[in-house]
C-alpha cells in the first residue's frame, strides 16, 4: 500500500516524526503537499465536508480508506505494521506512552518561542519568550531528557523498549537534533547529563535508511518557521 | 479486574478524564492516592527503580500486571474493553485522534494561567497570563470548540463517533464544564456558537452513571489548583 502523508511543505514540524517512521520502515509514501499542487489538495481535503473523520490540523495520513490524524495516533497505527513497536501489549502501550510524552515535550519546545499565541509573531512575544525559554532550559528540558535517560537505563536494551528501535526512538533522535539546532549552547551542557539519550540519537542517525534519508532532499533542513527555532537570545 | 488509578488527590486534573471513563463503564477501581497512605504509595511507585515502564507523571493506571501512563493512552486501553469506542478500526482510531486533540486543547487551557512555567506561581506570570488568555479566548478556544461542533455535525449521531458515547465524548463534557468554571463570561458567549457541543455536554452529564458520579463525593470540585482555574481578570 502506498501511503499519502499530508503536512505543511516548508517545515519539518510534527510531520517529521511521521516521515522518520516511514523512512525507517522503507514504506512507500508520497509527501503530498510537497508535490505540485499538493498543498492546495491538502487544504481542500481539510475543508471537504464529505470527509467523515476530519483532522484538526496536519499531519494526517491516508492509508487505503483510512484518514488518520494526530502524530502519535499515526505512529500508533504504523508501529505494529512496520515493526516499529514491540509485539506484546505491554511494550506497545509503553511505546505509545513514550510517544505521548514526546508530544508534550515538543509542545513545550514550541512554546519557548511562542508562549503567548501561535498566531502572533515571535517579535510580539519576545520578552515573554525569554522568560519561558529560561524556565524551559532550567527545569523542563532537564526533566524530560532525564526521564528518557532513566527509561534507557531500565530498558536493558539499546533502545527505549528493547533491542529494536521503535517510532519513539526515532522521535527522540528528532527532538535531540532539534534542540541542538535551537539551543546549541544550552544543549551541549544538558546533553552531558544524559549520555544514554545522546548515544541513542547517534545510533538512530547512523541507521542506514535514516542516514540515507537525512542526506537526501526529502529531509527539509531545520529553519525559523518550525517547532525548533534558533534565536540566540533564548539560548542561555 | 479491579483497576488502580493513581493521580494527585486534591484536583480533578488530567486524572478526571480517566475517572469519567471508569465511572461511565461502571468499572471496579480504586482511586489510590485518595485513600489513606495512598499518595505516599503513588510517589514511591513513581520513584521505584524496579518499575520497568515508569510514568513521566500521573495519571497512571494499574490493570493487572500492566502499568499504563498518559491520559489518552489509558483511555485507548480502556475504550475497547468497556464499550467506550467504536468496534471498527476506523472509528477507534478516530476516537483516539479526538482524544489527542482534546489533550492539546487541555494543555492550552492550562497555559492560560501558566504561560511561562508550570513551576512558577500564577502571581509571577499574571501579566503574561492576561495576554495568553486573551489570545486563547479570541482564537484558540473558538477553533477547538468549532472543530468539535463540526465533528458532531458530521457524525450523524448523538455523539462524536455515532450513537454511543466514547471516552472522547466524556472528555468534551469535562472540558466544557471546566471552561464554564474558569471563564464563565467568555464561555456563555462562546457556547452560543457551538450548540451541538453544548448539547453533547448536557447529554453526557445526564447519563445515569455520570450524573450519580457528579453528585457523589468521588467527584472533586473544581478548584484553583487544577487545569481549570477561575481568575476573573482572565475572563474577558
Amino acid at each position: 500500500m502506498r501511503y499519502e502523508l499530508y503536512y505543511w511543505p516548508g517545515i519539518q514540524g510534527r510531520g517529521e516524526f511521521v516521515r522518520l517512521a516511514l523512512e525507517e520502515a522503507g514504506a512507500d509514501y508520497r509527501d503530498v503537499a510537497r508535490t505540485r499542487g499538493g498543498e492546495t489538495k491538502m487544504l481542500a481535503l481539510m475543508g471537504d465536508p464529505r470527509v467523515k473523520h476530519p483532522p484538526f490540523a496536519p499531519p494526517f495520513l491516508r492509508a487505503g480508506r483510512l484518514l488518520i490524524a494526530q502524530t502519535a495516533n499515526i505512529l500508533a497505527y504504523l508501529g505494529p505494521r512496520h515493526g516499529l513497536c514491540p509485539r506484546g501489549e505491554a511494550g506497545r502501550l509503553f511505546v505509545h506512552q513514550l510517544q505521548l510524552t514526546i508530544a508534550d515535550f515538543v509542545a513545550e519546545i514550541h512554546d519557548t518561542h511562542h508562549p503567548i499565541g501561535s498566531g502572533l509573531y515571535y517579535e510580539d512575544q519576545k520578552r515573554e519568550a525569554q522568560r519561558r525559554a529560561e524556565d524551559f532550559l532550567a527545569n523542563r528540558a532537564p526533566k524530560f531528557l532525564g526521564y528518557f535517560e532513566d527509561v534507557l537505563a531500565r530498558s536493558g536494551g539499546t533502545y527505549l523498549a528493547g533491542r529494536r528501535p521503535s517510532a519513539a526512538d526515532l522521535s527522540v533522535f528528532q527532538v535531540v537534533a532539534g534542540l541542538h539546532y535551537a539551543f546549541p549552547r544550552a544543549m551541549r551542557r544538558l546533553e552531558r547529563r544524559v549520555p544514554r539519550v545522546a548515544a541513542l540519537a547517534g545510533r538512530v542517525a547512523a541507521r542506514p535508511r535514516i542516514a540515507a534519508y537525512l542526506e537526501s532532499p526529502r529531509r527539509i533542513p531545520f529553519n525559523q518557521m518550525g517547532i525548533f527555532r534558533h534565536y540566540p537570545e533564548l539560548d542561555r
